[in-house]
């Protein structure tokens, strides 16, 4: 099969042939219909710092997917809860089910967590092996391109509803990346009374006003002025950080209204020094850190939400290449000119 | 001024001209713009069992307001919060803001309830005294005959929103009064994945599909099995009891998905006989006991569902009066007929 | 090996020999160090209209345990998570883990549960088979007799946290069964600040005041009007029904302060009649089902309990027999004089 | 009258008589039977940055206080609530009611807060004038020096309670003024499993060992180590903020389990620089700003722990004065040997 290979502890990555792989006993093998790429993989991609401490070359990576089972490991074809047709995607959380965490209800948090696609072969390629543990079955009608961009529409759905959605209330999404669009998406299907975005890339503020953003603001604007006052001083009532600026972080706290909820999804490159006393004491903030998606409640938001059709997240996705491009689709990417790239083999 | 009495311990009421009444030292004057027709003045005009005990002839009746305050009592004006001119609707539930239950921020059970236009005169009139600490004050913008159906719909934004919205995720709602259809219009706002309706009136049915129902059903149907089949099987993660009728809230148990809500604001004529073991210990149900609207946190979501459209109330606001006409909208709701009657001075 | 087996349909059971059962791929086998009966036991022995319906005898009945691992599955070895001379208990709900509510993380509320002892061997016996993903690994040196009784002190736990433990409040406990008698000990541990309990038998009563009752009544008394009287008309913060009895529920309203929460965990023979509108809406009541353990948010804090001394069980174990003398503990039972029994092998 | 006077804007206080304050229409007038000096009290007695900008001498200060009502504002007396010789102790948050905060039940972080004591006289005098809507009726039988710590055990309370009290699991309080004291005496009266406290202070670690903790550390000790350590690496379930130390907080960060809970109370000098990929977002952090007490949930709950003797808060109170003798106990407290200082007139 074809399959994009981090071939060597250098930038770039191959497309080569590569043998079918074979499913272990509690695994399914997939024929991959669609797959998207994620900023991680993107690190991945260009080898960063994160990368080069954590992958393990060769591999082939890529983790969000839609795709059919064609083959089902010896436990899981005794077990029959998935069978063969089934169309699925992955939750990329690959937990162990017995620590502390995942006993307290909390596997997308497991201790001892492997991510598919990072610590384990992916799915950029024509077929893939996943731990039937991790296999979510789809609704067949849901077109492959839209089922494979659930894993990163589950971070923003968990964002928006862990601590509380605002239905009735305001919000500001920072970061317009595909996590923080489809944030707006959803914030607008739950009935958040104003949705305010910001984003510096033209091409990401125009999708966020199509995902129903009321405002979307350049972060060279004073924005925190802005939605302060179109809040009447008061502030919104949920922040959702999604772009990993501790600039923004600190603006979040700023026109978060008191008690209100501020979730955090962006990863910091550094420390962010932050105003504890007013940001959140006397502010008396609500601050969540999100991670993952929960497993699988999230999932099942998620599918209500795009099967039900109350998001559409066309407009986010921007560009779709054959895997043979996938080149092409982190060039994208790196113009900063996309919202989800779709790659399908 | 003109005013609608409950005159004597009797069925029925009657119009006639009153004296301007005169604010207290707490209390505000306004001058009323529109008021809407509750069960509870049904019941008052019906002079049934409970206004028998309740109702002290002669008085004024009628609690949904929306009006323009035209004088400010001694200590209202001394505290500066309202002003002359300032349009508002009314919280019915006068608390007295000491009792156990106040002080826990519970004021819509206060221990020492007083009801506005129950216990003390109300609005079927030109003029009305209202106790200032329930005034709730209008964004101008908002239609008088939208702003005074507030106090109804915060029961239904209550009872939606307690214990969690079902946003991206199934409900029923049993009777579609103007609450349920109310209701009904807030789940499609904040996203529910289904919307259910059980209604036997045709006119309130077509009401229903108009706010959002995704099916409703005559209660002659055999709607628990159509519902559990819709859901394969498993019910709805929300059930909304606002028909009082015992055997639609068995039913509630029935549809009710395990782990799910069941938010009951109906008031049941007599006991009713449940099985518990299967609907509530068994199915792991949660249910909540309704009552009023949150003070004024429910009034905060409703001005935010109102003012921003995210809930069009038209389609159920179905008549109109003049006050000199009242017995007409009494008529129209005694017919089954009516969704909302309002009544305009 | 020896073992207690329903072996007819019919009352009674009989001791006698049996192989010693081989654990599956995924079990694992134990020695059992101690058992307790449980009220479900009872049923099953006296052969009531739930065990004909339910039970498939010959089988080896019994499933609260506490055991030392003597042997592993193939599977539960190679995951290598489980090893020999773990000292493990039971989860008794045997979920598949993979249905709706196992998705949303109520594996509790399994929709395809089987119970273990009851739908499958349990552990009135030498040696018991137990599905890995159901072991509990306790901590060493908790006794045989108080770790066997962490699944039914589990259910206390449950309806304790479950909608908030009412810390710095007041309660009742409605029925002084085991299960009854551990809520009094974590109700104090947690700091209720009053706890009023309701048992007809003398002997429990005793108990309940050793656990920490404030006060125990009996149904004969008038409790509504005693436990209202005790908190100056209001009612209490929380009522915990685990008597099965509906008059017992019926008062557990009565009692119940408005916004109060209402646990139920009994389980009732017929239906409840129940003022919903005085008890439930009125009465803003948040009513909580309760049915088996969280998997395993309960586990962790009845390990945090008991092995921190929070909670001394001690008055609660009553009775301790040869498992040979099973027949003493079931008439230790029947004479309504037992707290919990224990049998150890 | 005797009291102490903030006279002018410069270090120090003095004694010195005064007119006897008069009641407006909306306040009662009390003897002070006793008050305690808070951390706030000091400030402004030291005449530190913050006091310079918000103090406006001359004042008498000090809010935290027990007293007996003499008098009665005339609308108060008309309410009929509260009557001569009641037993008092004062909210000192003195909220507008009209807020949207104190509309949404937050008056406790009320838009336009005055602080008694600080924006209005206080307490270190003979009798004080309490705005009726902050008093707070005692238990007569609860002893002067207890009731005046309600205030700040208020504070302590809160912290415990927000987001979830760690009932059955650990926790650690970062700081052990009197507050943190405080809350080790509610932590282990709500059955936290491991108490883990950090204090330089010899006294106060020997005190907060008394209140219940299960091991103190002085802040010089790598108790970050020891706590990973002494929970298997998994850190504790709640961390209470108490110091005001931006290392503590970072440190708190790093000893929180992950989905574990942080509560802020502190205040801090300066921004603090803070890890939140992995202090936040990675480790799923729960993080709650706390600002005073719930009006009034936080007191009910106070009462019940303090009336009920759940938490026996002698150890704390470590020296008392009469208010003549203010300045030993200012100095008391500067010599860092105090842990809660009463004052009687």
């Amino acid at each position: 099969m074809k399959a994009v290979f981090k071939e060597k502890p250098a930038p770039g990555a191959v497309l080569k042939q590569a043998s079918e792989p074979k499913p272990g006993p509690n695994d399914v093998l997939i024929k991959i219909e669609a797959t998207s790429i994620c900023g991680t993989d993107v690190h991945i991609y260009t080898w960063d710092a994160w990368s080069q401490k954590r992958i393990k070359p060769p591999m082939i990576f890529g983790h969000e997917c839609a795709g059919k089972i064609i083959e089902l490991g010896k436990n899981v074809e005794a077990a029959g809860k998935l069978k063969l047709g089934d169309k699925i995607s992955v939750e990329t959380h690959v937990y162990d089910g017995s620590c502390f965490q995942c006993k307290q209800g909390n596997p997308h948090i497991c201790e001892n967590m492997k991510i598919f696609g990072v610590d384990m072969n992916g799915v950029f390629a024509e077929y893939a092996v996943v731990p039937q543990q991790n296999a979510w079955v789809n609704d067949p009608a849901l077109p492959p391109a839209v089922a494979c961009i659930q894993e990163p529409f589950g971070n923003a759905v968990h964002t928006v509803f862990e601590g509380g959605a605002p239905s009735g209330d305001s919000a500001v999404v920072l970061g317009c990346g595909p996590i923080g669009l489809f944030a707006i998406g959803i914030l607008k299907a739950i009935g958040a009374s104003h949705i305010y975005a910001v984003e510096p890339v033209p091409v990401r503020a125009e999708i966020a006003r199509k995902m129903g953003a009321t405002r979307v603001f350049n972060p060279k604007e004073d924005y925190v002025k802005e939605i302060l006052g179109a809040t009447k001083g008061k502030g919104v009532g949920a922040v959702l950080e999604m772009s990993g600026n501790g600039g923004a972080l600190q603006n979040g706290f700023r026109v978060l209204r008191p008690a209100g909820k501020l979730g955090v999804l962006g990863v910091f490159p550094k420390d962010v020094q932050l105003d504890v006393t007013n940001g959140i004491v006397f502010k008396y903030a609500r601050v969540y850190g999100i991670n993952g998606r929960r497993i699988w409640g999230t999932w099942e938001k998620t599918r209500e939400l795009l099967t039900g059709k109350k998001v559409d997240v066309r407009p986010v996705l921007t560009h779709e290449f054959k895997l043979d491009d996938f080149e092409k689709g982190f060039a994208a990417i790196a113009a900063g000119e996309a919202g989800k790239v779709i790659l399908k083999p």
